[in-house]
């Protein structure tokens, strides 16, 4: 960490500064210049609140060299991490094809998407029953009762299943589940982070729509500074100023957190473009780009589907997108301890 | 609601699609061009599912005519909504000046921090108790303690208190608490807002970092389908390319939410630059503009606050400010029925 | 496009309202809602203004529905366009490979730079000779002197040049130019967009850091409608809130404007990123999602270059990139009629 | 500036960037940490290529703590910049209102609002002659002859004339124009913000879309650093993901420019929000929070206006507008050398 002063600091508040920092365990290296002097840090500094070093007068300006993060910081922690998930992977170059519709709505309809999506290659089954809607006179998902369907559709093909809690309440209903998801909306919801960090479940944490990727490292942060260090990342476009799709995939999220962090990065083009055309070409960019799997909505009827229908694909237009994804796979980035080789 | 439908399209398809709407008990007004079809829906579409019907393989694009949120437009409720809170109150013409420290810290500091504030003519006390922190190891709060530290403050003064709920499990501590904040990135979370609207509280929703005023209002509007109708908004910035200051106010969302809402509207200069030196001068253009009150972080002594010190004022520089929007408040833009007089 | 009225709009103003738009050849279809009237028009609205019909009194909203650009529109045009450019080309199936330093420096190092990147495989070479540079105090380029250097590079390769116009006072400079590039930052630079439009050259234009798609073609269409239909667009990234990398590059640009437009779509994943380590990732992304080539920025020594130098390649890793970008290419999306297949 | 370097740098590169910095005359303080080592520069490090030093192996980030503007920077320059314009002022504690139409259309109209605004209290008038339009087939701008127009309206109130240039080619035609504004999509056309360097009038520089403040001085220190010390700046909104209005005003702006910059700074509200009825609670705001003028769209019938009519006043409301801004003036924020007072 580094503090920038002021031209000509007041004594009494620098020396005063200075032993503060002293007391945090930390060492300074001075530096005056002609117009600023400058402090740099030596030492763990992950937990100092760098508003507060602002808001002293003598203080012009704080700039971080050490990220906030540990558990996530690829720098601590070398090696990927690989998060087993029944018979499939999150990471370790098993490539995951997560597949199933936005909402569970009948055990007809999830079990049958769950055999069409794994006979077209898909590790992971995925549907929600709890759904966050903008509206409340949306239909907010079958809850309890879609989770027991979505266990019943794992029972039948084996498929592990991911699906989204929405408050920590919901928690003990989530026994059985593979992987638990932490929606966009709810990616700085730290008490429900926190509470996740006390399982040992895979979490798969969606980046929220307005969140930096230093900010959705931090979430996992809460996560595995509780124990749990099964957390996967999840891309799923952030909202910027163009309208022409839902929001805008960022793909270079995928280099990025394999630079930053260890853990592994999911992408889901079905609701970063909300747009169904959209997801074969964001699929197979997302897999050149070299993620660690895709997640994609998938439904047997889409222009019936109970929410997010314009996003979600037939069982044949998944398995279309799900060959050209193993096509491009052999030919993907490759990342060498987070770097592309 | 708007539907335009792709060029010829398949009749079978286009008999259903009218089917399904007339189910829906809408009136359907056809307009054919020649490069589209228009169908015109008239009725109550606030709850037809938008995405649905752009999923339909015969649908070009669908745009909204009404809005999708009902309790809170002014449209079907022309009269400002007036909340009492104690002997303040949240809009009617009455202006709230809500001010206190970021977070509790102990019962010397928020009582006198009270008292400092109420003289300079604060109107409700804000003290965090649950402080959402980006990072874990950063002060969390004093949570349940720092609540009862409040209490005390307000005993003390008999100033109605704010504070921030973070989830639905605490909702039984907050019993005593005057006013409910949903801080911004709980803007969204959509099972506390239903819990929120089963109580009778006033409820003051912050703006998330990267939501629109619609979903602003979508969000007062979960709280007000629930029953409870004393909801106001809070204007607190939002994330843009600009990092000059911690997020960009937009204050044309005091003008734009009274057009579209009869719900008070409060601004919070302090959280949306996140600098001291900033506060003054866009407490005084929120004033000016019309806002309904302001939300100002003030502490005893900003250089040892244990978060966001570097957005607080002290109380000589909140009395200061306090002076100043007095002294423009009488010139201030009025609204009537939500238009700029 | 479709106006929708105020509720019981004053007779006359409708009257004039209608017999304005009359006047402007367009046939008007009404539906009358229960709070809501709404006007279709159908002819032809490219000319019509917007927001000249929202400022009317009577008028709550004016949507569109046909696209406001012509040319440069895929419903009018379904054909691919393909633009010839010497031994390369811009579209029609051929990859375009565009390869070479940021700035023209000298002699020894263009000439260099386009030897080492045609043995990787470019198509052409690219190179800046006017440099837009936010700082006044940075290297402004060779200018006309780099512009002679290029050329000179493009004698003793054969390879086309691609190269920015700041101004149309430069103009007479680029005659033996092959693409003349429109950079971001003069995307909407109307004035030069008019006079390309004179010229028959193939032009690149970039889109700018905060414009929509729509807004890119629009640029597109002020060159062909002064009847130069030679355009191809380039994404470069565009600006948001994250930070991480310098742009955030929208590969979704690639699907969407294909849908909406016939002309070739580049990408330019250095400029974007501004990271060397990001370029292979976001190319073999770019190249999967089905863009119709490259611009990628090659140095001979990346360490010395006087600009851009972080997000160079040095010519051995853009050989790599080459190569993988080449091994992707058998597998990437197509589109048929501006349709994923 | 501050360099921080990888871990174990390669000594002999090291070397290398030292010997380099040194030859950049700056001076190289070193910190050794566990971690990291930096290297603080002092010196003036205006011209030193950020980019540059960040393409290096052995570094790992650049920070800079000294501004990359000098003759903008408050720091350099610690009193007010004041511009007489004719018998107006941009700075220096006399308000500039600059209103007028959106283009001119005609001597009866320019002359005709020329009259009613300087009645209404307006010191500069505007009136666009050269438009900026998105679509080739919108209305360009009656072009010289609405410069001759605008004299003309010169010529019968004596009110001075602000209008925008858009192409360096026209800059001849300006001589008589009071203030030259560069618009928002010329703010980084860098040949013209030069060429503008060497004249000696008064330039209104408008924020871009996109733009940083800091950018947004870069482009003021490109024409003082022609010699030309006579700019304002002008925010007129950022593009933000807001829809509600056309862009997002930026009046945080204001104090963060008081604070960086010594130069006048003028607040748009007509076109940041496209809006007529949100044109007044923002003018207040603006004003309120110490802008040093305003610059506002008055048409003499808003619904004929060619173009933008949508964010016009009538004379009346402008008149309205102007007494109600005259109100708060006496109680608006302060600055004494860029600090609210």
């Amino acid at each position: 960490m580094i503090i920038i002063l002021k031209k000509d600091p007041e004594p009494k508040q620098l020396e005063n500064l200075k032993a503060w920092l002293t007391g945090q365990k930390l060492t300074i290296h001075e530096s005056r210049g002609e117009s600023h002097t400058i402090l740099g840090l030596v030492g763990d500094t992950t937990a100092v609140d760098i508003d507060l070093l602002r808001a002293l007068d003598i203080v012009e300006d704080v700039k971080r060299v050490q990220e906030p993060y540990k558990n996530a910081n690829r720098k601590f922690h070398e090696e990927d991490t690989v998060i087993a998930v029944g018979p499939a992977q999150l990471g370790g170059g098993v490539f995951a094809l997560i597949a199933g519709p936005c909402s569970v709505e009948s055990e007809a309809q999830i079990c049958g998407v769950a055999r069409s999506v794994k006979q077209a290659g898909a590790t992971m089954l995925r549907g929600g029953a709890f759904k966050p809607r903008a509206s409340p006179y949306s239909f907010q998902g079958l809850r309890g009762e879609g989770l027991t369907l979505l266990l019943e559709a794992k029972k039948q093909t084996g498929l592990p299943v991911v699906t989204e809690i929405m408050d920590l309440s919901q928690l003990e209903l989530f026994a059985d589940v593979d992987v638990i998801q932490v929606g966009a909306r709810n990616m700085q919801n730290f008490e429900l982070l926190k509470e996740l960090g006390h399982t040992g479940k895979p979490i798969l944490i969606k980046r929220g729509l307005a969140n930096t990727l230093e900010e959705l490292l931090m979430s996992a942060e809460y996560v595995m500074a509780g124990g749990n260090p099964n957390v996967a990342l999840c891309e799923r476009g952030i909202r910027t100023f163009e309208t022409a799709a839902r929001n805008t995939l960022d793909l270079s999220a995928i280099p990025l957190l394999k630079r930053m962090s260890h853990l592994p990065v999911i992408v889901d083009p079905s609701h970063a473009t909300g747009i169904a055309s959209l997801v074969k070409p964001m699929a197979l960019a997302a897999t050149a780009a070299g993620a660690d799997g895709l997640m994609i909505e998938v439904h047997n009827d889409p222009s019936h589907a109970l929410s997010d229908g314009a996003q979600s694909l037939t069982p044949e237009a998944f398995a279309d997108v799900a060959a050209a994804v193993r096509a491009v796979l052999p030919f993907a980035c490759r990342y060498d301890h987070g770097k592309a080789v």
